[in-house]
């Protein structure tokens, strides 16, 4: 079954403490949306300016997205400028350009309308909500969010939350959100806002699943080496939905599982810039650091 | 088989921003010597004053530890005090008295020399040293050390690691030993100190083996309320090691198994103030969350 996917299509200027690149494609829907792709088809949504390099709509291409749904708008390209510190825990914003995205409405080609698996990724709660509007009945919609959110539009994001099946957060915004330190006594109130489906993510330290079937506790993909972890939330969703949309049987069956393709998914990202590594890896890869993750794990 | 566990035996003064607790038992021996009984017989050396409460010394009894190696001298024990911060993410000393432990010098009772499981729980690396020169051939040396140790007694440490099978310490301690950020990448760094075997504990993230058999990421248990980590380490690798003891087969086979029955009896750990609710636990509760632990990440 396909995705659709909602989200922020943007130019990522990232320097790290190794090296610095310039106007790289990034956004949360550009990473979702290949990280999905290695499973199902995606339906991209977004808005980009006349300056979006054509290799990376030709990127887009070569991922199998369905580009119906994004616009191409006179100005530039949403473009963010951000530098990690040595160790990568922390990032600071350099500059942020709205460009196009500023009066970014998304909408949805017909032929979207129907998508049975809807991600809505890292944007402006209300456009989330508007995206979902627009949706005939969704068999299951993911929303993720930022702190950003929880700061300007927490309003949005609190009405968007009673009408999704999965919220994706990340530790820290789950603290500010219920206002409560420990993450396992943070995902009760996170279901009081509406999700059945809650899942924290802890960066290296892996994520939880709080669901009517229990918790799960995943694992991340151990990795030696980080170059860059722009996006890696955004490829775990992408991941997980994907996999979710291409498999046989119940969510509830199949959303451990998902997790864990998310997480080996993100563990790519994190090992080039941008997109640079995801967009060279293969399903079999995949598959590969799954299979090493379950013995990883195993006891 | 049994285990020998050294390390300090002290009061703890524990300060929460909920309660204040005074004189509690405490000391990484106390603790590791406690969550080992659970699995093996165990032979504890430490040091105490004449103030130690009788009923400290009645509580290691009725956990079976024999107390034949714990000297009481004259003088006060061990007293430290430590306040944590309301999210119990970082603690400070208040206060240290040293008493007795200031010229403790562990000594074995000819009986224990053939100890086969040896856990060398946290104490200046001299002292672990010198509890391995009075050891006949032991089967398994484990050590636990601090960042007290990395900072004024770094080459006590280093020469005692060329000695041990298994060395355990935290993420942070990893960091600073051999100058690495990323604890995947710090593991072959910290294999080339001497041990065989490397567990780095994450606390409530988890813990990660390095071996000769490969990797394994260990599970935490999911509080949903810490009252006081204090000891948390320590009631890993004593469980961990009285698992081991306990155990039919080799070290390589049931060493994943281990941390996580370590890691279980950590998380009962920090669910009372200082052995309080260690000392109330039996095995079965143990087991209960082991099992809990399997299904919380089967995927």
């Amino acid at each position: 079954m396909s995705v659709l996917i909602v989200g922020s299509t943007a130019l990522d200027s990232i320097k790290t403490s190794k090296a610095e690149k310039p106007r790289l494609l990034g956004g949360s829907a550009s990473h979702a949306a290949v990280a999905a792709s290695f499973f199902a088809p995606v339906r991209l949504i977004g808005v980009v300016g006349e300056d979006f390099p054509k290799r990376y709509v030709q990127l887009y291409r070569k991922h199998g997205l369905d580009l119906a749904g994004l616009q191409i708008k006179p100005g530039k390209t949403f473009h963010w400028a951000g530098e990690y510190e040595a160790n990568m825990n922390r990032r600071r914003t350099l500059s942020t350009e709205l460009g196009v995205f500023e009066t970014f409405s998304p909408e949805l080609p017909p032929a979207f309308r129907d998508t049975p698996f809807v991600l809505l990724a890292n944007i402006a709660p209300a456009l989330q909500s508007h995206v979902l509007d627009q949706m005939r009945r969704p068999k299951f919609v993911a929303a993720d969010t930022m702190d950003l959110w929880l700061n300007i539009a927490l309003k949005d994001l609190l009405s968007l939350l009673k009408r999704v099946d999965l919220f994706i957060l990340n530790d820290g915004e789950a603290q500010q959100l219920v206002q409560e330190d420990n993450v396992i006594a943070a995902l009760p109130k996170l279901h009081r806002l509406g999700p059945r489906y809650v899942i924290i993510k802890k960066g290296e330290h892996g994520s939880i699943l709080s669901s009517p079937q229990g918790t799960f506790i995943a694992p991340a993909y151990p990795l030696k080496k980080l170059v860059d972890p722009t996006g890696a939330g955004d490829s775990f969703a992408g991941g997980l939905m994907g996999y979710l949309a291409s498999a046989k049987g119940s969510v509830d069956a199949n959303l451990r599982r998902a997790m864990v393709y998310g997480s080996v998914t993100a563990s790519f990202c994190c090992e080039g810039f941008g997109l640079n590594r995801t967009t060279k890896i293969t399903r079999a890869a995949i598959e590969a650091r799954v299979k090493e993750l379950e013995k990883l794990t195993k006891f």
